[in-house]
This record gives C-alpha cells, sequence and structure tokens, in this order.
C-alpha cells in the first residue's frame, strides 16, 4: 500500500490554531489571484511554437538544477539521471531516469522542491499517491499520457495557471525571434523578454570578446571603442524594450559598482577587450557596467535587477565535464553597503530609476538591503532568492525585511525558475507563507485582519505589477 | 468613515492563547514599571526651560529621521517635510507638512515607527482614528491644542510618563549649562548628560584640530601634547561626572581597539593633527582613544558604551544638502573578536569595568558578542539597537543572545530617541516582547512562571539600573 | 522554602497545545532509543579503569568551561572555582567551590548548560530541589554518596544511559593504553578513540617540531621529510583504526584548504619545521594538511570531521595562568566556500568520502553550508556545535539546513562533551527540539505524522549511525 499523496487546504498557513484560522481568511482573498511572474527563466520557444512537450523525465527532471544537485549529493550521477555530457545526450531512456528520481525521492523531505513537485503532480497531473520506486512507472505512464493531451501544451497551461504576464530572462545578443512570434499572437504583451547583458557585460564570460564583434554585427556600432559599446547596448536595450522587455537583469559575483572617469572606462574596456585585465579590473569593469546600465534605466524606464553573490560553477570537475546550471553554484559572503556607494552616489535620489536588489546571504536582510531599500529613493528589496524561496526562508525573509524596509519598498513574489509546471505552486506556497506572516501579526494585535487582507493582495499581486512596471 | 484607532492590551503578547495568556500575567508584573532611560537623545533645554512645544510637526517629524528616511524612499522630498536645508528654514507650513506625512503615514505599516507613532497618538494624545490624509488636520488641531496645556510641558511629560532616570548624549566641548540649570530643581540627578566624546576623539570629525583647541580653552591644558590631551579628556569626563554623567558612549565607525606605545602614541596624535593622517591611521587612533577610555573608566567608574558599525551619511548628496542624521546611515558588517583583543588583553579581566557593547549586525549576536560578553567580566551586551529595536528585532535579540550570554551580562532596554513622547511607546513595546519571549519559554517548560516574572522585572527595570550604576 | 526542581514531561516539545500534542507522540518513539555519541571529549582512562568519582565539583565543575566561563564572566575567579592554575592545583576545597557555584547558579538561566545540570541533578542524583545557595551543601553530600556507589562507576553508567557508541577524541601521540585496555573487556567496540592530528599537522602548536620528533620515535618514519611524515601519519591513522576509531577530527582555526604541488610541499613542510614559517605560509600548510587527510581518508575510509572558525585562548591573561580550554575561545566569522575548494576540486565529488563540516559562523547555514552539502556527494552538515548546542540554536540550525541540505545531509547529534553524567541530558534535549521542530511541521501540513516520526528516528539514531560508519 503506497502513501497517500494529499495537499491539506491549510498547508502552510501556521502552527496553531489561531493563526491558521485567521490565515485561511486571508488566504480566501489572494489564493487565486492572476500570477504576475516578472523574472523567471522558461523558454519563449514553447510558447511561440506551443509544442507539446515529451516526458516527464525531459520536462521535470533534466533542466532542474534544484533536483539532480540534491540526488548527486547522495551519490547519484548526473549521466543516470539523463543529464547531458557536454553536449551529448544521454543513453539513459527517460523512464529508467525517473526511477532512479522515484527511488529517491525521499531525499527531498523538507526541501521547497518536494512542496512544487508534490503540487505538480497532484494538481496539475492528478496524481493521487505519493511518489517512490513502486510509483515511479505509474507516474511515468500518467504524466505521459497527460502530456499528449492539447490542454498540457504550453499556451494552455498560462491560461489554466492564469498567469497574467511573464518574463523570460534572454541574452543581449539573442534574436528575440520567439517573442516576436509571440507578438503576432494573443499573448503578445503577455510573454516577455528581459536584458541580461552579463555575456556582453562580463570580461570573466568565456566568449567575452566574440560577443562583442557578435554585438557589433547585431547593432552595426563600433562595439570597441568605450562610446561605441554604449550606443550597441543602448540599442540593444531599445529592441528588447520593443519586444515587450520591462527589465533588464544583472548576474555578479559582487555587487560592486564604479564611476570612473570616461578615461578611466576607456582604458579599462580597451584593457577587458585585449584579454588582459586582472581580476580585480574586471571586477571594476563589470561595476562599471552596472552604473552604465542605471543610467539607460534612468532613460529608457527599464527596471534593473542585480542577482549577485554567488560563487558559480563551484565544482570545477563537474563544470568541465556537465557545463553551467548544474546545481554547484553556492552563495557567498557579500557586501552591499560600500559596494553600490559609487552606482548609488550618482543615481541614488532618482525615484524614477528603480532598481531591485537581491541577496543570498541573508544576514544582508536587516543589515544592508532593508535599511539601504529603506532610505534610497531607486531601491527595492527583492523577494527571497533561490535556495531561499522555501517556507522558512521566506518566512525570515519577511521578518528581517518588512520592520525596516516596510513592505512597499519590496515587489512581490519572483518564481525565478525554468520548471514551468511548477510556477502555481511557488506561487501558492508563497501566498500561503504570507498570509501565515500577516495572520501572525493579526493575532499579536499588530494588524487588524482588514489591514492584513490589503497588505497580502499587494504582496500577491498589486506590488510586482508596480514594481516592474507591467502594462504602464 | 475612517479606520479606528485602538492599542489592544494583549498586543505584542504573543501568537497563541497559550502564550499570551501567560504574557498577560507576566506583564501585568512589569508594564507599568518606571521608566530607567540610560541612553537616548533627547534634549536637555527641554527640561532646563520647560517649554511648550509648538506644533506636532516640529515636536514628531522633523528630529526624526526613522519617519523621514521612510517616505523618502518612497519618493517624498525632505523639503515637503520642512526639514532645513543646509541650516535654512523650511517655507512649507508645519500642517502642509503634516498633511503629507499623513497621506503617506499606510508606508510605515509593520514598522516599528508606526506602532510607537500609533501609541503616542492614542495614549498621549486621546486621538481615536487612524492618521490619514482625511484625518490628519484633525490630528494636527487637536494634538496642536494639547501641547499649548501645562501637563504637555517637558517636565510633567517626565512625571507622567513615570521616567525614574533620563541620560543625554552630549558633545565633550557642552557647557552642560541646561544640565546645570536642571541641577537647581526637582530634576537633579533624574536627568543627566552623557559624554560623548567622538568629537575630539575621532580624528574622520569634520573639525578636529578646531575641536582639540577648544578643549584647550575649555580646559587650560595643552591639548596638543599626547599627555595634555589625555589630560584634558580626564577633565572633561570629570566635569561631566559632576553634573550627574554615568556613562561615556562611542560611535565609531568599527569595533577597532589599538594598545599602543607611548611614542607610537604621541606620533599618531601629532600626524592626526597635522591633517596628515591616512585612512588606516585614523583607525587606529580611534581605536587607541577607546582603550584610553576605558583606562579613565577604570579609574572614574563611568560605564563605556559602543556604538560600532555604521556607515554614516551614506547619501552624499542628502548629506551635503541637509546635513547629518537624515535617515542616510547604514549598517556595515563588522568583527569584533579581532577588533576589542588589544583593548581585552589590557583590560578585559577587570571586574570594576564596565563595556556595553551595541550592534546593527544581528550575526555578530550569537557568534561574537554573546560569546565575548559570556566570557569577559568588562563586557555586556547592550539591547537591540536602532534598526532592531522592532518587534522581530528584538525577539531575535532574546533568541540569539540569552542562551549564549545568560541574562545577567544584558543591560536591559534603551530607547535610544530623541522623540521624548514615544519614550513610554518604546519601553512598553520592549517590555511586552520580552514577556512574549519569556511566556513562550514558560509554556516549554523551560522556567517556571515565577521566575520568569522575577526575569522581567529585571529586564524591564533593574539590569538597567545596575548596568549603568543609576543611583551609585 | 526552596524552589522545586522538576522535569516537565513535556518540556521542549512546544509553545502550543497543537504542536505539543504532536511532538509528544513523536518523542514517544524515539526518546529513549540507544545513545550513539560519536564525537565528544570524555577520558578514556574512566572507562579502562571504571575507578569511582571522587566528590561533585571536581566531576561536574572543574573540567566544564562552559560553567566557569559565566561565573567568571560575572567576576568570580578561577581559583575560587578550584581550576588549576599553571598545572598546580587550587587550595579551594571543593566544598566551598561548591558553595560559590551554587550560590550563582542563577545566572545560568536561560542556558543550556542550566538545562543539562538540572537533568543531571534530577535524573541522575535524584536532586528534588533546585540548587541554590541554601541546598548547596545537601546536593553536595547527596551527589558525593551517590558517587560511592558502584552504579555510579564509568561503565555502569554507560549501560544506564543506553550508550551504544561513544568515541572520545585523542592526540596523534596518544598510545591508546586505555583504549587498548577496553578492548579487552566487553565495551570493545564501544568506546572508540579518534584521530585528532593538531598537534602534529598546526605549526602553531607550541611543540610542533618537538612532536614531529616523537612521531618520528613512535612510527619509526623519517618524519622530518615529507613523504616521512605522510607515512607516519599513515601508520598512525592505522594504528587509531586498529583501536577502533572510525573519524578523524580536525580544530582549525579557518577552514582554508590548500592543494600544491609537491614541490611546495616539500618547501612549506621545511619552513614550519625551522620555525621561520609566517602566518601566511602557517595556514597553507594547515590547508594542505586537510587536503592530504582527505586523501588518506579516501583510504582507510576515517570520516573527517572539520570543527573551524574559533579564535582559541582569546583571553592572554587567563591563558598565561590557567592554560587552555578556559572558556576563552571566541567564534569568528568564516569562509567556506572559498576556503573549501582546493580539496574540493580534487575530491569534492568521491562518495566514498566523507567530511563533516562544523561551524559557529550560524550565518554560514543556509548561505554555505547546506548549499554545499546539498550538492558535493563528500560533504555533510554537522550539528549545531558548542555555542550553538541549546534550544533555540537548535531550532535555528534546522530551520536553516533542513530546506536546501534536507536531511539526509546531516549526521544527527554529537553531545561534543567531556561531562560524561550529562550525555543524556543532551541528547534529551536534541531529541525534544528536533521533535518540536517536526511537530511544527506536520501541524503546518508539511509532513504526515508517520513521516515525521520516521524522520525523528534517522535524526536521533540512524544517521549518526550511518554517518560515522558505527559498526560498518
Amino acid at each position: 500500500m503506497n502513501e497517500i499523496l494529499f495537499l491539506h487546504p491549510d498547508r502552510f498557513l501556521g502552527q496553531t490554531d489561531e493563526i491558521i484560522s485567521v490565515a485561511r481568511r486571508i488566504f480566501a482573498e489572494v489564493g487565486s489571484l492572476p500570477i504576475i511572474s516578472p523574472h523567471g527563466h522558461t523558454e519563449p520557444r514553447w510558447f511561440a511554437h506551443n509544442e507539446v512537450f515529451h516526458n516527464p523525465t525531459d520536462l521535470l527532471i533534466v533542466p532542474d538544477h534544484y533536483i539532480f544537485r540534491m540526488l548527486y549529493s547522495q551519490g547519484v550521477s548526473l549521466e543516470e539521471l539523463r543529464i547531458p555530457i557536454a553536449g551529448h545526450s544521454s543513453n539513459v531512456s527517460p523512464s529508467e531516469a525517473w526511477q532512479t528520481f522515484a527511488e529517491h525521492y525521499y531525499l527531498f523531505q523538507g526541501t521547497p522542491t518536494r512542496i512544487w513537485l508534490d503540487h505538480v503532480f497532484y494538481e496539475v497531473f492528478g496524481l493521487k499517491e505519493v511518489l517512490c520506486a513502486e510509483t515511479a512507472q505509474d507516474y511515468y505512464l500518467q504524466i505521459s499520457n497527460r502530456l499528449k493531451n492539447d490542454l498540457y501544451r504550453p499556451r494552455a497551461i498560462l491560461d489554466r495557471f492564469k498567469i497574467e504576464f511573464l518574463a523570460t530572462t534572454d541574452g543581449p545578443l539573442d534574436s528575440l525571434e520567439f517573442h516576436e512570434q509571440i507578438m503576432q499572437t494573443d499573448f503578445a504583451g503577455r510573454i516577455v523578454p528581459t536584458f541580461r547583458p552579463d555575456d556582453i557585460t562580463d570580461p570573466d564570460t568565456p566568449e567575452f570578446l566574440g560577443n562583442i564583434c557578435r554585438l557589433a554585427e547585431i547593432t552595426g556600432e563600433e562595439t570597441t571603442t568605450w562610446n561605441g559599446y554604449l550606443a550597441a547596448l543602448r540599442d540593444r536595450r531599445n529592441f528588447f524594450k520593443s519586444r515587450g522587455a520591462v527589465a533588464t537583469d544583472h548576474g555578479h559575483p559582487t555587487a560592486r559598482t564604479s564611476d570612473l572617469s570616461i578615461v578611466e572606462c576607456r582604458t579599462l574596456f580597451e584593457k577587458c577587450l585585449s584579454g588582459n585585465a586582472d581580476h580585480q579590473e574586471k571586477e571594476y569593469f563589470r561595476g562599471q557596467m552596472l552604473t552604465e546600465m542605471a543610467a539607460m534605466s534612468l532613460d529608457d524606464g527599464l527596471v534593473m535587477q542585480l542577482h549577485a553573490g554567488v560563487s558559480r560553477n563551484h565544482n570545477r570537475t563537474l563544470f568541465n565535464q556537465f557545463g553551467r546550471d548544474k546545481g554547484a553554484d553556492i552563495p557567498t559572503s557579500i557586501d552591499y553597503v560600500e559596494s553600490l556607494k559609487p552606482m548609488l552616489n550618482r543615481f541614488g535620489n532618482e525615484s524614477s530609476l528603480s532598481v531591485i536588489l537581491f541577496t543570498l546571504d541573508e544576514s544582508t536582510y536587516s543589515r544592508e538591503l532593508a535599511p539601504l531599500a529603506g532610505h534610497y529613493p531607486c531601491l527595492k528589496v527583492g523577494p527571497a532568492w533561490w535556495f531561499h524561496d522555501s517556507p522558512e526562508g521566506m518566512m525570515r525573509y519577511r521578518q528581517q525585511v518588512s520592520e525596516t524596509a516596510g513592505f512597499y519598498n519590496t515587489v512581490g513574489f519572483n518564481d525565478d525558475t525554468r520548471a514551468l509546471f511548477s510556477i502555481p505552486a511557488r506561487h501558492d506556497l508563497a501566498r500561503r507563507i504570507d498570509c501565515q506572516f500577516l495572520a501572525g501579526w493579526v493575532v499579536q494585535r499588530r494588524f487588524t485582519e482588514h489591514q492584513a487582507i490589503r497588505l497580502a493582495k499587494d504582496l500577491a499581486y498589486g506590488l510586482a505589477k508596480d514594481a516592474y512596471r507591467v502594462g504602464y
């Protein structure tokens, strides 16, 4: 007899009857609001072509580094999970890989991945037993069958999930062809790109010089001069904006910003192009580019997101074999206070600029991010990110950010995922945790229930729409 | 119909019936104990002259950087709030500024500022509707009217609030004339100064050399020699002590201490006077001065407070326009373990020395401060400070400090405010959170209720009196 | 009338009726499981000789730096507590020291030390009143009398406490004679040594060169050559293994690892032997030795523990007078992400290697340790350590580690104590906190109660046995 899978309606609403009963009433007002997803990693191709997904393994495991990092940590090899080695597709069949996954599913107990997957299995695929070795093949079959149904094609899924707005994340040299195709459909303005220029602003990118040359071809600018380079960046931002983009995104090892003179910028840029820049100079260059991006945002109105503080591809062997995004990115201690100063000295007081800061170093919530966002007109604090997008993590975020930054210097929730089918699971969980948090404050007589409901709606929907200027 | 303003008697006592009912009984024993306020920023002039306050804006908004930093972060200019630019008073009328404040009052939801203000509005001024655009002018009028009443003069307020002891914070060159006037009244020994020598011990102070010269005039010492300078400091400490001071206070960017030879001290002092000291040398000098202050405290018995780890005036533009204390001070990551070593090597084992450490970096609570205070006889941990003087912040403080330091290496509560009218609000909140915390431990069977009550009294009253040697 | 001492059966099971009632049922399943104690500091001599303990002071106070650091922080001298100065035994009688301790027992309110001691007093010695000045001599007498009874001899205590496995921590030059004696008894395989080689791998050890020479004598290897030195280390590891050891342990100031060429290793080793290595070189050497130890663990299967991030003997005066382990060790901020990289680049992907990481910097739980252990096959996160082995501390550990690392990248509980009589108190408390934690998740509908019970058993017993390869 296998374990029953069941999503309790009161799940994640509290640890006491008092809180659960208040949270249940708040959640009733926000649980089914439409989804705003302003930052994520789904594929625009899916929505452009609206093709069916093939099998549960390639849909749910292979692209999800949350899943295979956990299995890997317990000795399961990536090959067994059908992860391609150096671009060569795996010999392991999807159903074999699914079986391996299922046999280790108990490892996810307590992780948000488990919560999201159970939600997907139960709500999206209608499965009623817990995944395990015994149920693995039944799962595989049932999900495979459902995926053939038109209701599980990408666009139908968007409708079913009530996703009102979805941003993808795209390289600066991307043609945005899929987004262009989407613009010809009913989904125009609902699925938009995000300008993520790291490949042409970070000199540590493997193909940096090549990318800069490619940038010249695309824009017609002389990108090996500082001015031409900036002009090309402006051009690409405009192009992205014309395809619906509302934001840029920057993934940097630190939050370092610089504010150099034009002469210094030119020299530094040349050195970076020459490949002779040292670690420190590359840091300065990336920092300068954040400041340049802020300057351009002030002009074109694109919201700026900064995702900083990760040691990417920490596992060298794994990186050499399997490439990036394989679950080996590790957060690092980070400073925002000194690092952001050069940029803030120039643009910190601009109310029309909006810079959203993300962190994986939770010690910065109360120490740095909340005080910064609670003062500077241009700054806001992004939601609990990545490893911290979990029940306890989101609770800590609210507890440590809210009192200093207030709620209105935060920006709602980001699902930040490439796992399309888990988007409602993630928003559902985030809304429940917010309701639990607010209910706790109601029970403490810090809010009235009425105030809590108003806030909950903003946290679930309104703030994201405002912060990312959706539909402006 | 406006929202009702109501302070629930059980507010902040817990999130469950079990805890609330225990906390209510503990709070009944401590809620109305007299207030010991050993560290704060009220003006001695108020109490010396006992003049009426003029209007709600100048009383409650203009001096309170907690308030206008939040409004500023959301695009309200400081001018609109009647904050003087470069010393020039604002053209905005008090009632206009009040209206602007009221219209943005919703931004404070979830912040301790809101809790304190609602307490002041309800308890001190008897207002029964929530502040908002509609109620703004009624608020303005009612508060203005009350302020004309003698019961709202500073000394009457002290009595009404049951403030048994109140320390101000004063520059080292201050004549303490107001304190001297107070000494001629019934309030002698109840309102005392605190010696905050940063202006003459921190070479980064704009007028450092001028201050040292001024110090010579006041004390008659040759303050440009190391020995004369130390003698002058001793002289000023004695003067402060003669006016009732029980403590010194030191606001440093880091917790760095030094223990240099006399020759090194002389050289360093000369370099600082010459204006040629570099960043590092100034750090060493400030560090040396902490050690000197500890040495003098050992002689004269003044308790030493260290408030370290803030990047002051982080917003350059704002600082140039409006000056210091405008809500642009941002906490930084800080180390105490290595930094305090030189001073502790000299005086760490002195039981008669008392050094109270404050932090804005909550990661140091359990890692550094509690272990340090749980070992060194001279060290104690100050209460949750500034940004962390909030319900969640104070709860984290108790959770992270108590188990390693015990309660008797902490010093009770500091309101640390220039907002006189909010002092009872702050102590009330701190006491409620402590009661909630202790009740949680009672419910967990960690304490008996009897033990919790005894502790609660110490946390609310006894520890502050002992730690600051009030009335010794 | 003295206060009653009573251990409530529901203590530490929760703060609400809902949680307590679930936790009570979970605890019923795990509370009396046998104890696995894979890391601690008891004396093997006790078990080899099975002698009686003499008096409560020498048993419970003198060896326990948790106790006297707290008393010392409040002005009690170590002499008064019968702590030997520079090896000379104290003039203070055991009963006088006990009286002093009892008079200050209130200082421990809120500390885990108090919880453990009350447990020992109540459960082990049957005392029914709280320790205080009045009850001190009665305590002293009653405990002294009990200790004369054979039931309180070390081996009987092990049986009574249901300690199934107990590892001591031993210097690398230790003859393990007591362990050898134990091997001739019924306790063979139940009490085992742990190889802690710091004295011969850390060039900052006072007698470093002497130790290396001693190592040569013991092993017959030429330990002043790099190869001979490594061979000698291998030899000692094998010797420890032959006496039952399952693990090594490494107490380093940082988590720095190195991966140098053999030529560099030789040069560095020579410099360390010469006494001329600077701070940085010693760091590199210690780091290289961690990598070497990992290499050897891969061969011989010993589990590797890393306890890093403490500023040892922070109080210079105290150290000079009383020596090490006197409660003056202070945690420091620490980095694992960059520090472990050299070792992980070599061995991170080895599933058969097991490296258990401990921290005193709680900010690394969610930022570094959980993500590292949630990816690398060779890494696991050790339990809440030392200052954080407390109710709130263990709760934070679970909250901050579980969601990213999962439960199966953790290793159960370590009592880590030299206080033999407190071992069940510590496991009891850890189990209760885990039950409270899991019950909270059950009430939130994150787990079923059935799942929670299965996990609780693993956390209390199974994980420790697996992680330390007990009985393999």
